[in-house]
C-alpha cells in the first residue's frame, strides 16, 4: 500500500527547497482541558501555508513562565518563525508578555502612545480607564508593536537567535486582524518565501478510499515530487486533495492531473473544493428543472435538513412527509395496511408504496423514500439494526436499494442521507 | 465580570496536588496546513480532564519517523501518558506504527486474529479483502492491541521508560470508541490517580450566560478553591459545569452547590451532564403519555432530526410535515390560500393554521409549527432575514411566538429548533 500513497511525496515536496518554517504555539489552560477547541491554529496553519511558509509543528501549553520558555526553546530548534496566540488581554495575568520579554532578554516599559490611544478608546465608549488597563500598555522594549484595531492588546514581534517570534491575543477576530493588517505587511522583511502553492480538491461519493486508491494508482505514482495528494475520507465520501508547492506556478500541471483522475473515476465525482453533496445535487436539480420531495422514516428529517441547509433550496425542494409512526405511513403516504402487516415497515414493498404515496401528495419530478432500523435497538432476526431500504425515482421509474449498515444510530442516519442524495444525483444525471 | 469567573480557581485546583500528566500528540499534515481543525485534541482534553488526568501539552506534528521520535522524546520529559491520534488506517503509510514500534524497540508481526476478523468484516459487506488491508494487520509485538469496532485499525498501547503511549486512528468516531471502550477500562492498571474528581453539569435553556452569572453570583463566590465552575454556552443553551478535585471525595459538597444553583434558576434547568434537550423533552413526553408531531417550513426537518436523534423516539414522535413550498402548506396542512396571500407564509396566522392542519393529520396531544426566513436571502422590509414564527400546543390551546434572529442560516435553523423544543418542554410541564 505504502508504495503509491501520498505521505512520502508530500513530505518530499515539503522539503523540496528551503522554505520558511513555522511553529504555532497556543497558550491557555482552557484548550488543554478541552473546554475550547483550538480553531486559531487551523486558521494560522491555512494562512501560513498560503503564504508559502511550512508549519512544522503546533503546540498548546499552559500559561506559565516555565512552560512558555520550554516551548520556545523546543520550537526554535527547527523554526524560523514562532507564532504564539493567547495569554494577552485585559483579564489575563500578563504572564505571556513577561515570559516573552524575559526570554528574549528585554524589559517592560510604558508605551505612552498606546496608553493614550486606549484611554481615548475607553472614553469614547464611556468605560472607566482603570490602572489595570494602563498596565496593559507596558510593552517589551525590544519588541516591535503590531497595531490591533479590534481590541486593546497589540501584537508583538521579537527576534531571538535568528528566530522571529510573533505574539498575538487569542480572540480570533483580533488575532486575524493583527495577522493580516500588521504582520503580513512586514513579513517580507523576515525572510525569503519564493514558494507558489496551488490546491485542488476532488470530491467523490459512493466508493471507499482503498478502492479509489487502487483505481488511480498509476496516476498518483506519476505525480512529480512537488505535487502531493491526500485522501480525506468521511461517511460515504472521499476527498482527494492535490497540492503543488514550487517556486513557479504549477496550477496548470495540477489541473491536468485532476483531469486525468476525474476521467478515471468520473461517476463518483460530484464537485470540487468546498462544494457539498447537497449543494451539488441542488445545482443539478436546478439545471434539469426538477422539483423534489422526500419521505423519511428512520432518518427522521435528517435528509430534508441536509437538502434545506443549502441557501436557495426552495427553488427545487418542495417538502417532506416524515412518517415515523405506522399511522402517517398509512394516512399521509397511503401505504396499505396489508403491506405493513405482511412485509413490515422496513421492506422494499413499503418504501415503494411510500414513494408512490409521496408522488400523490407532491407534484414533483422525483422523490426518495426511506425506511429502516437506525438502532441501536429494534433489530429483528431477519432485519438486524442497520437494515435500511431506499426507493427513489419519478412516478413511473422507481429504483430500490437495501443498505446493511452499523449499530451506530447517528452514523446510520448520516450515511443513509448521503446514499439517498447520491441516488438522486445519479437519477438526475441519467434523466 | 472577571472577579467572579472561574479561571483562577480552576488553575489553582489543577495544581493542587500531583496527578497523572498527559501530552496529546496529533499526527498529520492536513492539520498543520489548516485543512482540518483538530477537534480530537479538544475531545481528548475534556475526557482526560474528567478522568482526573492533567493535560500538560498538546502537539501537532508531521507523520515522519524523525518528527514522531522527537515529539515522543520531548513529551516524555513531563508526561506519564502520551496519547497519539492519526497516522493509522488503510491508506496511510503506516509510518506511525513503524515509528512507534521502533521507538519502544519492538518489531511488527502479523496479528492473525485481527486479520481474520477484518477479512470477515469485509466479506460480510461484499468488499474485496486486498493485500493492502492485510498489511494493516501487522502489529507491534510489544503493544497491547485495543479493539476498534468502528473501523479496521485497532488502537495500541505501549510502555517506554515508565511512560504509557496510546496510539489511535484519527477518525473521530473510531478514536472515541477505542478510548471509551478499550482504553478507559485498562486505565486503572497504568498508574495512580490519587485524585478524586467529581463533575456535575447543569444544563439550561432559554437565558444567556451573563444573566445567569448575575443571578447566581453569590453562590459561585462561595465555592471553595477545590471546586471550580465553568459556563459553556451554545445556541440558546448554557451548561454550568462544577468540578471538584481533591484527595477526598467532594461529591456531596458539589451536589449541595448544584442544588442551591438549581433552586435559583429552576425554570431554565432541563437536565444534567450528558442529557440533551431532545432527550429531556422525550422523557417528559413519555412521562406525560403525550404524542407529538411537527410542521416545519424554514427549519426544513432539523427539528424532526433533533427529536428523532434520540433512540426510542418512536414511542412519542409520530412524524412531521415539512412544507417548504406554498403547495404542501395548502394541500397537506390546509393553510388557506387567502391567509398566505394576505399575511404571507411567515406570519402568526399561517403558523396557527399550520398547527391546526397538523392536528388534523396526526392524532397527537401536542404539536409545533414553524415558518420563517432562515436567510441569508429572502428578507422583506417588514420581515427581515431571521424573522421566524412558532405556534405550539394542543388542538384547543395554542401559543405563538415571534423570533428575531440573525442573518446566519445555520444558526437561525439551530436556534429555532432549540426554541421549539423549549416551548414543547414548558407546555408539558404546565399540562
Amino acid at each position: 500500500m505504502s508504495d503509491h500513497l501520498p505521505p512520502k511525496t508530500l513530505i518530499y515536496a515539503l522539503r523540496y527547497t528551503p522554505m520558511m518554517k513555522a511553529t504555532i504555539i497556543t497558550i491557555g489552560d482552557e484548550i488543554l482541558i478541552g473546554q475550547i477547541t483550538d480553531t486559531n491554529s487551523a486558521w494560522l496553519g491555512d494562512e501560513l501555508t498560503k503564504l508559502g511558509i511550512r508549519v512544522v509543528q503546533m503546540m498548546t501549553i499552559p500559561d506559565t513562565h516555565e512552560d512558555i520558555h520550554q516551548a520556545l526553546t523546543w520550537a526554535e530548534r527547527n523554526s524560523d518563525l514562532i507564532v504564539c496566540t493567547g495569554g494577552l488581554g485585559p483579564t489575563k495575568d500578563d504572564i505571556t508578555k513577561k515570559a516573552l520579554a524575559d526570554y528574549v532578554g528585554t524589559e517592560l516599559v510604558m508605551d505612552e502612545a498606546l496608553s493614550q490611544r486606549i484611554e481615548g478608546y475607553f472614553i469614547k465608549r464611556g468605560i472607566p480607564f482603570l490602572e489595570a488597563h494602563r498596565e496593559q500598555c507596558l510593552m517589551p522594549k525590544a519588541a516591535r508593536s503590531l497595531t490591533n484595531e479590534m481590541g486593546t492588546a497589540p501584537g508583538m514581534l521579537f527576534e531571538h537567535k535568528g528566530t522571529h517570534i510573533l505574539s498575538m491575543p487569542g480572540v480570533p477576530y483580533e488575532m486575524q486582524w493583527i495577522f493580516h493588517n500588521s504582520f503580513v505587511p512586514v513579513l517580507n522583511e523576515l525572510g525569503d518565501q519564493a514558494f507558489k502553492i496551488y490546491h485542488k480538491t476532488i470530491k467523490t461519493v459512493g466508493r471507499g478510499e482503498t478502492r479509489i486508491a487502487e483505481e488511480i494508482k498509476d496516476i498518483v505514482d506519476a505525480l512529480p515530487p512537488y505535487i502531493s495528494m491526500s485522501y480525506l475520507p468521511s461517511l460515504g465520501q472521499v476527498k482527494l486533495r492535490l497540492t503543488a508547492r514550487h517556486p513557479e506556478d504549477k496550477s496548470v500541471e495540477v489541473e491536468s492531473f485532476v483531469q486525468r483522475i476525474v476521467q478515471r473515476i468520473e461517476p463518483l465525482v460530484f464537485g470540487y473544493d468546498k462544494v457539498t453533496l447537497s449543494e451539488s445535487l441542488g445545482g443539478l436539480l436546478l439545471t434539469k428543472g426538477f422539483k423534489v420531495a422526500t419521505a423519511e422514516s428512520c432518518t427522521g428529517g435528517y435528509l430534508a435538513h441536509q437538502l434545506t441547509a443549502v441557501s436557495g433550496a426552495s427553488r427545487y425542494y418542495m417538502g417532506s412527509v416524515i412518517a415515523y409512526d405506522y399511522e402517517p405511513k398509512k394516512s399521509l403516504l397511503e401505504v396499505s395496511p396489508s403491506t405493513l402487516e405482511q412485509t413490515g415497515a422496513v421492506s422494499e414493498e413499503t418504501v415503494k408504496e411510500m414513494l408512490r404515496g409521496l408522488h400523490k401528495r407532491f407534484s414533483v419530478d422525483l422523490g426518495v423514500a426511506i425506511s429502516g432500523i437506525a438502532g441501536p435497538h429494534g433489530g429483528l432476526p431477519d432485519k438486524p439494526v442497520g437494515t435500511i431500504w431506499l426507493a427513489w425515482g419519478s412516478k413511473t421509474e422507481i429504483y430500490t436499494r437495501k443498505l446493511q449498515l452499523t449499530k451506530d444510530r447517528v452514523k446510520n442516519i448520516e450515511y443513509t442521507a448521503v446514499a439517498a442524495m447520491n441516488a438522486l444525483r445519479k437519477f438526475c444525471q441519467n434523466s
